[in-house]
């Protein structure tokens, strides 16, 4: 049967798994604190245009960088705007009020946020009389792509990160599919431009290549002191740190993280080619490894037959939108 | 100049500033294990037409008491649902959030959440393959009245109580100006009905004729264990219970709460009137003891010299809805 | 029968209910921005010889003080350093581990932590190679005077500070009984000299001669952003603020705190005499308004019958150690 | 240079890169609901004899194993009792407390806490006139083995389950290096025996021949309900979770946990006769794999170039005790 169900439904690239099996045998110190971690490090900064001042931190999974990232940076009451779509606002069992934070839902446009909406929120706040009785937007919040395999045009990044810098947010990018992004037709961010355009954001490997683990990178510095602490009592902090520097060290050397993100999108572009001339009809039009196509309901239920896909949401009483997500 | 800036701008009735004097230099004991806090108990029950089942705290504010309720009744992975308007979800700096849950939004109808948005909310969310990564609904939050001064009628109450019912969600009800609610010519429930349609609800005693405190009731007992101990970890714990105790005392004897409540509405009748007469034009027509009007921006700056009222909310480019609240 | 049972088992001193009468029927802004608070404040900078960089804040009771000054001085991974019998550490119900932070019990010499104790754990902490994996000692909590009615000396309390300084860790001093504390003839510090060693502390009004309520004051400002929206997600936030405002407004005009620290201390005098002279068995020698005896069994419950009192641990088998509490 | 530096320096044992590998380019459901997973679980099922009641869940690492049990356990004005050095009491940074609850310390003896200190606390707590104030017992938490590498008997562990029975209070029992505790020859458990001495135990995989990973297992079910909610809601569901299932089915095949577990004793056993034969003097005398010894401090430097080990303690000012670790 053909996957198409989610991106995260296959294990890891080959170069990724020799890579832990050189270094099987071999001691690394713990947490983090070894030569593996650090040369990814390194390399992530390469890739990303960065320099020393860059902070680059290793964790496991997405929900739980979102969940560290957001309740470090935020003051106990602040909350992060997000797209109402965002997989913070909806996908996350609840993980950041968890921590003590309210995310604040803008509108979604084919799953983005936009500068103007976000103006208009944090104008509306400041201008309530009452708003040392609310919650402080205190932090922006988007993913690149977006969960429905949108991409914000540079413009349009470039016009929120200029009412984050207005006034003093953070603008945090989760890029859990960002080489899909990044190597998308649509694309017009370079890595490097994408990390100036923010504070902090995460390069994606359990979707892109990794067993699991995911880049943690503050492209100007700015990490919140003693990180290594506050992601460790986050049950964050992983002991063998060193199989998540392995990891990224084989994702970012010889270009694999951009050849692995292509790939994504070829298969993308072959599979909508096929979805299109079957005569499906598109949810939306997106650029990246993640298609939505609705489907009459009897007619998904004969697909699911042959084909996995992920059901995505009631399209009306006889229709559903249906996910199709190819991978590296 | 008048006032109707809020219904929190003035001390208490004269009959519990008489309380707190009468008692004064007789010793009680701490934390409201007192014969005065009993007293009110029984007083409150016999109001509500409860049995020695119910059980009654009493606390020092309106936000504090949500946040120690929702918190103690909710699951960690589970939400509270209210109306966007609702206090939970707008005026408490996240309050809820801060202690780990989120405010689940339905639509706002002049401050009124429905039976029907609430069961799409849960049949939306339990019909989503993806539930168990999302916020469970654990709970329905509403005010009576609203923050809008409506009111639900008792049909919409039961349909909502139904619904809850249904899925096994406790109904909470903010009764943060019950007084007001349960007198007014609109209201067609009586005490008794609105505490059986509800698994718990506090009658509000800063804004209807106390010095500060509120009266938590579970009507049908069922209070978390060792409830005494959650307020107290909350930091809501008075030591000197028997102070709201003598308060609740005092409102619960000789009617005078329910004297209040048709003092202030009687207030607003004539405000309302007044309003009318002189071409006001009202936001929305509610039956309590907040009226809000739309007033022409230089209008208002003129009324302001003259008058103490709430700025609301603008309501367009040149107008501005604001709130007169009349008290007991 | 006599009460000895504690120090807040009556009203507020006949001044602070004139007061409360005396303003009842005239509207005040809420949530503490009134000028009844203002001018309060301003009395209770001058008692302990600030000026208007210090901030002053009221709140209702002791441990949501506590619970508000310590989470919102920690960062999320620090621990506030106590005496393992200081209140935070074994009688709020686990509030501050409730709001994130750990409670770091340092040894208590009669209810005080010491100097020594503090630097070696500090050094301790630091000098330990896994101390990124540990909690970071990041206030120091102690009573003034402490839960066994003890007093640091000024050389204690330098000493304390100095350590403190020279971490860079604010030191907070609970001043629940502090008028008691400061009128003590043991007291070696003027309200000023107190108030300079500390970075923030509160003035207790529920234990001296309020209904209820605690002024917290940042001697040196430094008070966190927008902290009156910190107190309100605490749930801490009185909606009639001018209450506290009134009352500490009374509390601190023509010297009445002082006064009923003085009067506490005197009765408490009397009282010492009186069970020395009837041969009782003191467990420490306290100065203040706290005395603590050792009954055997049978005369405790005897006395019991005549006197009340506070059951404060079991000393041995046969006897157990009381604690006779005055007020003003 | 040889390294005891700790049991968590390598990677995995090459039959799980052999099962990594074997499921590489395979498609499977996310986040633990594939058949990988089910079959390690039915494989730790069997060997601990336990039937389908018992619930297994794997995680990611121990501390946030720990965290997610722990906080998902006790009610909120509970705390977990622990030994002083217990690694949730001291080595989390805080992680326990960061979810809101005290951790409550008893003494250690070689690293274990006893039946009788724990009765005592628990009997002083609901002795004490002020239980209500003060954090409950809700749990007792222990290592197998312990942070200082000793066991406890079987007649100890029945112990103090049995005082946690009699209180009704949950047992948790930390097994980081559960495999080095059951190949001990001075265990006295079989892994059953093990499995019914406790409510809730983890079987480490980090420290125990995987790349990560710990599963976590209810012997006799009891899992709070939407147990997969709970850990997203930590941050701690892995998206692709049969990474961990791999690994945990090649772990429980044809006995390779035990036999891990049984080469990292035999190489402890040979580090010791080594140890000893040199004549090191021993801080404490273990059966597992991790060796304690107290070496001058020139020494230490010293050997410190030909050997990698841990840091343990300053034993006093011209010793230090250090560890040696041995893995499999």
């Amino acid at each position: 049967m053909l996957s198409f169900a989610s991106d995260y439904t296959q294990g890891a690239h080959p170069r990724l798994l020799d890579a832990l099996r050189r270094i099987n045998g071999t001691p690394f110190p713990g947490y983090g604190t070894d030569g593996l971690s650090a040369a990814a490090a390194d390399k992530i900064r390469a890739y990303f245009g960065l320099d020393q001042t860059a902070q680059v931190y290793f964790l496991s999974g997405g929900t739980q960088t979102n969940q560290v990232v957001i309740s470090s940076l935020l003051r106990s009451y602040e909350g992060v705007v997000a797209a109402e779509t965002g997989h913070v606002a909806s996908h996350e069992a609840g993980a950041i009020e968890f921590s003590g934070h309210k995310v604040l839902p803008l509108p979604a446009h084919e799953g983005k946020l936009n500068a103007d909406d976000l103006r208009a929120l944090i104008t509306r706040f400041y201008g309530d009389g009452n708003y040392e009785h609310m919650v402080f937007p205190g932090m922006v919040y988007l993913s690149y792509p977006t969960e429905y395999g949108t991409l914000y045009t540079a413009d349009e990044l470039r016009a929120i990160h200029a009412v984050c810098r207005e006034y003093g947010i953070p603008l945090y990018i989760d890029g859990a599919r960002l080489a899909y992004g990044l190597m998308s037709d649509a694309c017009d961010l370079t890595p490097a431009q994408l990390a100036r355009l923010c504070d902090v954001f995460y390069a994606g490997g359990t979707k892109c290549g990794a067993l699991f683990g995911e880049a943690l990178i503050f492209p100007h510095g700015g990490a919140p002191e003693h990180y290594i602490t506050v992601i460790k009592q986050h049950g964050a902090l992983l002991a063998k740190g060193f199989v998540l520097g392995a990891q990224f060290d084989a994702l970012f050397t010889d270009g694999l993280y951009s050849e692995l993100g292509r790939r994504g999108i070829e298969t993308a572009k072959r599979l909508k080619q096929a979805l299109y001339d079957k005569g499906y009809r598109f949810y939306l039009d997106t650029p990246t490894n993640q298609q939505f196509v609705i489907l009459e309901n009897d007619q998904m239920r004969a697909l699911a037959e042959k084909v996995s896909f992920g059901f995505w949401e009631p399209y009306d009483e006889t229709h559903t939108v249906v996910r199709f997500a190819t991978g590296w």
